[in-house]
């Protein structure tokens, strides 16, 4: 908020719902120089308002991670209604980012703080040839999957567990006094028509953390680790006891929860 | 054909079927400096054989025009199995860009020429805010519409007529020598869960000739053009009589049919 262009407002704050198609932008952050989803919007609400706000998602999504109904809260002085501000957002940003609603919410109301579940899902294309519509959105694997153990494997993340071992080693789980322990409330890998899908909801994710369980669902139905072993490796917490990460291009942000509030409708789910 | 790399070896006529997302690409036809769905394909040929092929297109596709199953045939003189060209063509190739299929096929078979009928799809988005993972492929148009109107028009369009009216008013239609008749087989305008879908089969098109087909329907549909003045602008051989260009983003080449051939698995129709 620039106080200077509205001297006399009180500012508002505003939930935005949004959705995005991560392939052309080095994830959500800000970075000088580089195209980021929260930079591409700041640059919209600056030439809208004139103000130069701070968008704060719920969490950040790295390069090539796209977002179904991504949230973020924006502290705003100028009066547009949010109906108006909505299609005036969508007017300027590329097609590659879309406002889905724009809803006043409490001064208090912190898109961060305040969700209470996310979900995610990872899609996995099983086909020999991916089409090229597709190609942004998925993971490619057509090599032969032990389904069943993969199925198992993954109900077992279910739960307050320590994740470490799925949490990328940087600075995060270097430092011993942030918490690694994270509550999944529901964890399952389906066959779909074009190949698998992968939908996690959890209180919260740790970096990295849904491709590095993707990548080891992936390893375990390739045979390349006992299938049993799901409760070694959280048991270990320890990176090296995991799989890969996943590629980013598979994972989709697709709902960000918070009771407190009314639900937005999520665009309908096409393709 | 370069015969300096295999001297020994005649040459293999093969035919290609391809998908592509044409966005990023400056159209089918070779052009220097430009990437080009032509001049990546020759590339890729060139990078697996060392051989200079011309590539022979069913027809060229222009800027941002998508094909979910393009054909065309390729002189080439290394002795590759079909099979195992379809896969390194693919290792090779941008993601955006995948060959569905290679079969050998006689010497004098010619992919344009040879060519009896061809399927366009144009996907129109009905809906207020364009998911951003469809927006490369539909043409958003979220303004009320008169639909049946607009599917009696579709259909007024199937048979042998004279579609200068809809062909753009370049070289080919300046050249009086050149036929701008065409056949077309069917023409169909059909309420999806996105939005609309028009689905045209006809022995070949002239240029832009399918988004001025769309162009005027959506014209006629916003109440522009009378419902009943689809005979009059056919009748008037004249580019001004009928709507505008609809956007190539909305455009995909879906099939082109050779009936002395059998005819290849297409992709599984995903999103």
């Amino acid at each position: 908020m620039n106080p200077a262009q509205h001297p006399h407002r009180l500012p508002r704050n505003l939930l935005l719902r949004l959705a995005y198609d991560g392939t052309d932008y080095s994830g959500w952050q800000i970075q000088p120089q580089r195209p980021t989803i929260q930079g591409t919007l700041a640059e919209a609400f600056a030439r809208i308002t004139g103000e130069l706000v701070q968008i704060c998602g719920s969490g950040r999504t790295d390069a090539g991670v796209h977002a179904c109904e991504q949230a973020a809260n924006v502290q705003l002085s100028a009066p547009i209604p949010c109906a108006n501000l909505q299609q005036v957002l969508n007017d300027h940003l590329p097609g590659s980012i879309r406002v889905l609603s724009v809803e006043e919410v409490p001064l208090e109301f912190h898109a961060r703080r305040d969700a209470r579940s996310k979900t995610y899902r990872y899609r996995i294309y099983r086909g020999t040839v991916c089409p090229p519509w597709l190609c942004r959105y998925v993971y490619p694997f057509p090599y032969p999957l032990a389904l069943e153990a993969m199925q198992a494997a993954a109900r077992e993340f279910v739960g307050t567990r320590d994740f470490r071992s799925f949490a990328s080693a940087d600075d995060s789980t270097r430092d011993e006094t942030r918490s690694t322990v994270r509550t999944l409330f529901s964890s399952v890998l389906e066959p779909t028509e074009e190949g698998l899908v992968y939908t996690v909801v959890g209180d919260g994710f740790l970096h990295h953390m849904v491709r590095n369980l993707v990548g080891t669902l992936l390893l375990l139905g390739r045979g390349g680790l006992p299938a049993d072993s799901i409760p070694a490796i959280l048991a270990a917490r320890d990176r090296s006891a995991a799989g890969p990460t996943a590629p980013a291009r598979g994972l989709h942000l697709v709902k960000v929860e918070y009771p407190s509030l009314g639900q937005s409708q999520p665009l309908a789910r096409i393709g």
